[in-house]
């Protein structure tokens, strides 16, 4: 029976029931986290051996760069190299940094900030005001750094496919304040959501009314399949070029979720106009960056095809977490018509969507049951849910039997938010 | 006999000699560099050990963290006491970071800029003008960020035991847009200066106009002695402490230059208070650095003692070098009172001031003999040295017969730009 056909009675009733449950797992005294995209011990273990033996007596790339010392601002070729296959991109188009492609875009909008992009008339903080437009539910990190900076947030909803076009197309055109939007185009955050080539065409010819402006392109899960079937996600680079509009995107990638969110590799790629006008700054910043662990990274997966068969193995761990979820979401709340989620094919999250009003309280009330989700709200500009009903579920850092419990806990709190929201009424 | 007292025939016939002996080097085709301060191969093979074997089967720190995955933004236990041991800090006054110190210090910088420190009443961006104090000779990658920034800068001389703290004082207490200072206070960058108590003391004890001036204690060269006789160096997080100006100093440091250029760790100290400060700026950039590099370096050198010992194996192959210039200098170059230079006690450089006007010429003509020197006005503000005098020179990347025929040829540069320059007048 759906939630909102029973009585006023019935649903205290449920209330009365859900309340023992959730009482019942209380006492339990979980402490278990759903809140991050955080791979599995066992998804880390699957490099270890880049760890051991990779760099055994030989620390120098094939083309003579002795990696322990300094210099090589863009990276070394044979880690480029790996990019170069994984991005669609060429060796000119392509900076490998350090371990977190968080801090390159955070490095790449202070420096436009306070230096400018290749075409800005002025630096961007020499507007007085300076906008970015955010599809959303979106991942809260690009949202973090706007806010931290006083960059003005636009929300952009979502459609089936990608952000809603029509909107981005009128804004961007409109408004030479607006300098960038934030895409997680493939498997997006948290929505699962890859982008359609119709939606990476229309990103490729928009038509900005700031020459600066920039598409921050965030392809964080290019090879994070969980399944055999893959989505595509054109190449944006080169829809860029096809365009006319060779230097209106930087992507950025990582092989965080690959070998180690701890010690893995970033990138930035771009135009080579664009990557020259980086280089030329960055080398103010760094001299360069650990081109030991470009190395370690180049000789444990040679090449793209390595990379590809390892995140086979990851699949293969983290997609019984997916389905756990998937299959208790469907069992307990599919009858009661109180909420939707997204399936995915590949990421690293699931988004879900309770009644208006409920995502704030049903958080609440896991944590105090022991069980850490995203905060609600997360996934907003400024953390603000306008309807208060996403939630971001990561299922893949807690074990199996974790997630079975972390997942019966979260439906009756789901369940319980809902019978308050619709007693109050 | 002493160039100055020469006749006009007598320099006449000298600079055919040299002419003679620069030619026959030039013929040599020589292609050495003592332009950067880079460790030798052989000091590189000091510490190969920690590539191989120091991760085996265990990535975890001892206090549980793996570090493999996300987190821990202000770096792991056992390498922070690494850093602790070595600067004098405790465990809350310590960030490491990646393997930069460049880095370290530019993004220290372009926050202040964009978001301002500790007490700021605005971001420095929002000041129609920044200044640093540049002691100088000084580093030139620290000028260059400031030139980078458009902060202008305002040279400082040097004492024989550090700047000139008159000018300093002066400066500071009197313009509240002066709102740093770049010191390399040991070994100092390229003068060899270790900073006096009393120097050290009267940094602690600035009352400068703006609130939120900061000392850049660029300490690149703490543990980097050439020989059993060590100058010291006043902790200046506790002087600034003892003179209730707790917040008024940024320590850097790093292992660039005892584990690898290319792979070290980099760290930033300052007061509690600041560092909690840095950590909410620097959580919106990174997640956390390469932790697996981290522990990689505590496995590795254990504890400070470690490192000091180590640091002893570095001398040995180094300090020959500096021997191998500083004798060659005395024995070509004392007679002909045409030039000065230091003679450090540890550090990478020594600084070599010829006669006015020459040191341009001496760049050039060494250059044109395959000799690449740090470019004449370098160690200057804007890469301008008011009397065209100093050269640093880095002795250590070269071996030591090149670094003979290197030092040979550099010195008949010097007679030559001497003689030149003494015959215009």
């Amino acid at each position: 029976m759906q939630y909102t056909e029973m009585t006023k009675e019935q649903l205290q009733q449920e209330r009365t029931a859900l309340m023992e449950k959730y009482d019942a797992f209380k006492a339990k005294g979980l402490n278990l986290t759903m809140a991050r995209g955080v791979p599995a011990p066992e998804q880390l273990d699957l490099s270890i051996n880049m760890l051991l033996h990779c760099l055994d007596g030989d620390t120098r790339s094939k083309s003579g760069i002795d990696c322990r010392s300094y210099g090589v601002l863009d990276g070394i070729p044979e880690a480029k190299e790996l990019f170069m296959e994984m991005l669609g991109v060429g060796a000119d188009e392509v900076i490998v940094g350090g371990n977190s492609s968080l801090q390159m875009m955070y490095d790449t909008i202070i420096r436009a900030l306070q230096l400018g992009v290749l075409g800005s008339e002025k630096p961007w903080c020499k507007y007085d005001k300076v906008k970015f437009l955010c599809p959303a539910p979106g991942y809260d990190r690009h949202f973090a750094m706007c806010e931290e900076f006083g960059i003005e947030m636009i929300t952009i909803e979502y459609k089936e496919d990608g952000p809603d076009m029509d909107e981005v197309e009128r804004l961007v055109s409109s408004d030479e304040t607006i300098k960038g939007i934030w895409c997680v185009p493939m498997y997006s955050n948290p929505t699962g959501i890859t982008y359609s080539d119709e939606v990476v065409r229309r990103f490729a010819n928009l038509k900005p009314a700031a020459k600066d402006f920039r598409i921050f392109w965030d392809n964080a899960y290019c090879v994070h399949h969980l399944t055999d079937e893959h989505t595509h996600l054109l190449n944006i680079i080169d829809e860029c070029k096809k365009a006319g509009n060779p230097n209106m995107v930087f992507e950025f990638s990582s092989t965080s979720k690959i070998s180690f969110p701890g010690g893995g590799l970033a990138v930035i790629c771009a135009s080579k106009e664009n990557i020259d006008f980086i280089k030329k700054q960055m080398a103010i910043q760094i001299i360069g960056y650990d081109k030991l662990n470009q190395l370690r990274h180049a000789k444990y997966f040679k090449n793209f095809e390595g990379i590809a068969e390892h995140m086979r193995h990851h699949a293969a761990i983290i997609r019984p977490k997916f389905e756990v979820v998937l299959y208790k979401l469907e069992q307990e709340l599919e009858p009661l018509g109180i909420a939707s989620w997204t399936k995915p094919k590949g990421g690293y999250f699931i988004s879900f969507d309770g009644m208006d009003g409920t995502a704030k309280r049903i958080v609440a009330l896991a944590k105090e049951a022991g069980v850490t989700m995203t905060a609600a709200g997360a996934t907003y500009p400024y953390g603000k849910d306008p309807r208060d009903s996403n939630i971001r579920i990561a299922p893949t850092y807690p074990s199996v039997s974790e997630l079975l419990q972390a997942i019966d806990l979260f439906c009756i709190c789901v369940r319980l938010a809902s019978v308050e929201k619709l007693l109050e009424k």
